[in-house]
């Protein structure tokens, strides 16, 4: 009775590790999320069950509370699960949860790291979270939290030299950049990335003051990251996209 | 005329991507970093030029501004270069430079990310940088910046609910905890991960307070990842190794 958390990487499915693949090759049942591609089941044996726990398609979707018994549940029948997550499966995935709800019902568990979105998806667009002589640090953020720690904590983060990632944060564009701009930082560069590393990729930079009329002009939206700081404006440099998008 | 940057990962060489292996199968120079796994190497072509340039080892050294040219020169002769770094090349691995300056001397560029240690590291030693109820975001600094940057990121960070990640930091451990302290945050937990996700992976669990004291004690050095938070002490439930240097 195992899991092993696998983290599938930010969209393109050659972004896996080698550790992942060959957890996906071992194992009886794999348990995948909306945002995995299809082509990763390929490493799969023929014979594994593969069970889509994903919250975005159709009528039928898995809440947490949902998919920790049923890890367990197929763990107990089948032997070795994996879950199979997009990104990183301990950057805002969710993972620990169902690792330590793994642990309490006995299954032996294993981490398997995945390429975070965070990093992956600016790099993408050409934009590195830090480099020198612009930003030494970076802060990722979710735009998903229940409680007032998101605007707490991007108040800080605000003030400070570091390039801010928020992830999920598209619904609340608008509200992001006014903790900009009240800290000053109205023509701080910013760039959105959507479908990052896929081949339907779309990219904008702009600045936290113009930023929200740029994305409803061209239509961006989930899933994608924001990233805010000066190395954003290096996404201008790296490709043609881009740069047509920033002119208009 | 090509240089493509590819993130070799933490240090286990199955953490590498599977687009990273089909880079390195093509390359026909691929120069490495101190901290490269060697067996990354055995992905090469058998008649691919090895060229080491990491820091670390013996007399011989490279500072990046040697490496800049010596990638031009390689490209020039020999076609495509794959420059294989330690953890991902866009955070803190300076990839940026290198890939500005192969640009702008007319080569094709291309980045395939790897995995950060930021966050793998920790996840090797059981340490999730997010999770709900403990922490909503995470701040990743390095401890080996020139300016004074450092310390007022690191104030503004320490008075947040993120989980901060210092890499590089461990020459400055006291300084750092020091900043921590006078947040009042002398008592948060702090998990320190040296070579982590190889077979020698050590990691120690303590509080601002003490972390100082157990690292003297157990003689935890470079390359070492230090994560101050909440999450830090679910390292502590997590393996043997982990359990036993926190006892004692």
């Amino acid at each position: 009775m195992k899991l092993t958390l696998v983290g599938a990487g930010p969209g393109d499915p050659d972004l896996i590790t080698v550790k992942g693949i060959k957890a996906l090759a071992q194992a009886d049942v794999v348990m995948y999320d909306a945002l995995v591609h299809p082509d990763l089941l390929e490493h799969c044996r023929p014979d594994a069950l593969k069970v889509y726990v994903g919250k975005r398609r159709g009528a039928y979707s898995c809440v947490q509370e949902d998919i920790n018994p049923l890890i367990v549940h197929y763990a107990r029948h089948y032997g070795h699960v994996v879950r199979l997550k997009g990104g990183d499966s301990f950057v805002f995935g969710r993972g620990y949860e169902e690792l330590e709800f793994a642990r309490e019902h006995g299954l032996e568990v294993e981490v398997v790291p995945g390429l975070s979105s965070s990093y992956a998806v600016p790099a993408s667009a050409g934009i590195p979270l830090t480099t020198r002589g612009l930003s030494e640090s970076f802060w990722v953020v979710t735009g998903t939290t229940k409680d007032g720690a998101f605007s707490k904590d991007l108040r800080l983060a605000a003030q400070s030299t570091a390039t801010v990632v928020i992830l999920m944060g598209m619904h609340k564009l608008a509200e992001i950049m006014a903790v900009f701009e009240a800290a000053g930082k109205a023509d701080m560069p910013v760039g959105i990335v959507q479908n990052g590393t896929l081949p339907e990729q779309r990219s904008l930079v702009g600045t936290v003051r113009d930023i929200q009329e740029k994305v409803t002009a061209t239509g961006l939206s989930n899933p994608a990251i924001i990233v805010v700081g000066e190395v954003a404006r290096l996404g201008l440099e790296h490709s043609g996209v881009l740069r047509q998008l920033a002119r208009e």
